[in-house]
């Protein structure tokens, strides 16, 4: 990767919009002007084209392959972010009792809450915010309510760095949020009612928001609401009742092939895994730097650490900054440091990082 | 333009996503790696970044002075497309007595009064629908209700190729779709009380939706209204209450820098009206070829014509493909042909159609 980095390029810890594979960014690059033998850009092509077409449909079937997700789920591209997808996930399913369960692991959690809330009756069955949210709760089925339409869970949180190690043993649908870690572990679509997961961490640019759902839970959406956050409009129509965010769906959809390419998520995972190890090693070690989060909760994806000093916190944000590492200050709501190390982040990042952290230790001793 | 023109672009009629300016595509190839001095490309760049605060504070003041926009309209860049703005449109327009009246000129303008019907009592105050929406009907404030909280109408209309060539005169405000004209010509902004536009005609790559209200319009949202689809919570947040389409963003700015220094509206509605007049003028001289829409009610952006024989037109669209001349197709609910000439298709694009049909003509008289 080194040789291939581009001198100016930095190495960008951003929570997100985050760093996007370089060989990806040359491909788009190259084909800016013109696509193929298109003789116009990705984003002057028409929605209806023979060549968009291919776009979504390879960028749905790699999307599949990679995730392994059943026949049986819906693949949809939709614009809104999280926060219109906190509102589709309450209209649509909440549609037998009108009850949610939501278990409560960071801000993003609470605000789906809170959006559902506008639409039924909603509990959160467990919370780790006394603990500010350092862990993620334990469900079980008596903890959840045997007639909620579905539980809601956050699986990485992304501000606090905190990932679930296991998927809840509940009867009703799961619908998590994966925002920050799709694709970057294997994991169990089946076991899903739903999962939603904005782009901007390891997908592509900001501006679309992938929805995995299954799909007898489609089609029973609350009377209110408004077509476009009808889950049935988007699955009905793949993803083009109206002008989908073409350019975002193409570059995601070369994210995924690279993926394919390199070995898939199994390959991804182990990579991911070891470059989270070291980081982590070293907070364990370091006497100026700690990690707050509770070992087996800890993502892999965002890696939350302070020295305890909020002066000596700002002081190393700057200094990484000037060092060419960026974006390593933790959420403006809790302060700290956040390392996210996505997909897209060689070991090299990594590495550059902890000899930089090393380096600040000892002049901060 | 011709010699800048790369020798393997084709001219592109397509009615949406569209044609952009070349030396903007250019320049956004040039940095698509590396944006300036920042070290990445804006695909993954931070939205709370220094850098992207830049991008889209000048791209709103760039667009205020191209539109000349009063100071008490709020600009928004929202995702999710004209078909969000329908129900966004409803939800926090409708508030005083929940009527609202619309001017059917359209399948955008029905499909909006379908969204809209969903939230109150909505009524088709005049339409052109008899007549295959070949014209504009002329509205005034007796056809109006006085108790409607808006008059939603379609400036112009991408299928049918109108386009209106007044304001009502009514004393409720207007709310109108420009998706297809916005940028195209001069507009007195304080006559709307909403001016809402799609950015892929004239503005930039599809996934970004502007929104141009009126500040006191804003803060009166039905409860029921997702928080996404608040303009409110736009507004307040100066479009980053959650993470916006950053590239489209980044792009849109490039077009109205690019037209700011190409002299603004008013140059480019001089451009706009000879190349439609070009072609008008043909289709008016030609004996194969016709455009069905009332002469006074013609739009400047989407010219539609037809030969009145299905299979010539076909003949014809396939025919213009292969000089280069592409998606020359009408909508695919009307058939025929339709042009789609926006601000990025230069002289040469209406030029070389028009030379193109001339020799058709001939060799099919």
């Amino acid at each position: 990767m080194s040789d291939k980095m581009n001198k100016n390029r930095v190495f960008n810890f951003s929570a997100g919009p985050s760093i996007l594979p370089l060989n990806v960014l040359e491909d788009v690059q190259g084909e800016l002007v013109c696509y193929k033998e298109s003789g116009q850009s990705v984003m002057e092509m028409s929605h209806r084209s023979k060549e968009f077409d291919k776009i979504i449909k390879e960028a749905e079937s790699d999307l599949r392959e990679l995730m392994n997700i059943p026949e049986n789920y819906k693949v949809m591209f939709i614009q809104g972010g999280g926060t219109l997808q906190f509102s589709m996930v309450a209209l649509n399913f909440m549609y037998k009792n009108h009850k949610a369960d939501y278990v409560i692991t960071g801000s993003w959690a609470k605000k789906a809450m809170k959006e559902a809330a506008r639409y039924g009756d909603v509990k959160a069955v467990a919370s780790s915010e006394e603990d500010v949210f350092t862990y993620i709760p334990k469900v079980d089925k008596s903890m959840v309510r045997e007639d909620a339409d579905y539980l809601y869970i956050c699986y990485n949180n992304t501000i606090y760095g905190t990932h679930y190690n296991y998927i809840p043993d509940v009867d009703i649908p799961i619908i998590a949020d994966m925002s920050s870690c799709i694709l970057s572990e294997e994991i169990d679509v089946s076991r899903f009612g739903a999962i939603i997961a904005g782009a901007q961490k390891n997908i592509g640019p900001a501006g679309v928001t992938i929805a995995i759902v299954r799909e007898d839970l489609i089609g029973h959406a609350h009377p209110m609401t408004p077509v476009y956050l009808d889950y049935k409009t988007h699955s009905e129509n793949d993803s083009l009742y109206n002008t989908p965010p073409c350019f975002a769906i193409y570059v995601a959809g070369l994210v995924f092939k690279d993926l394919v390419a390199k070995g898939g998520l199994s390959a991804k995972q182990k990579a991911n895994e070891e470059k989270a190890s070291k980081l982590y090693n070293y907070l364990d070690s370091s006497k100026l730097f700690s990690c707050p989060v509770a070992k087996e909760d800890r993502s892999i994806m965002n890696v939350v650490f302070v020295t305890g000093d909020k002066e000596l916190d700002k002081k190393f944000i700057e200094a990484a900054k000037s060092h060419g590492l960026i974006n390593l200050g933790g959420h403006r709501s809790i302060g700290g440091m956040r390392a996210s190390i996505y997909n897209a982040m060689p070991e090299e990042g990594v590495d550059r990082l902890i000899a930089f952290m090393q380096e600040f230790e000892k002049a901060n001793a």
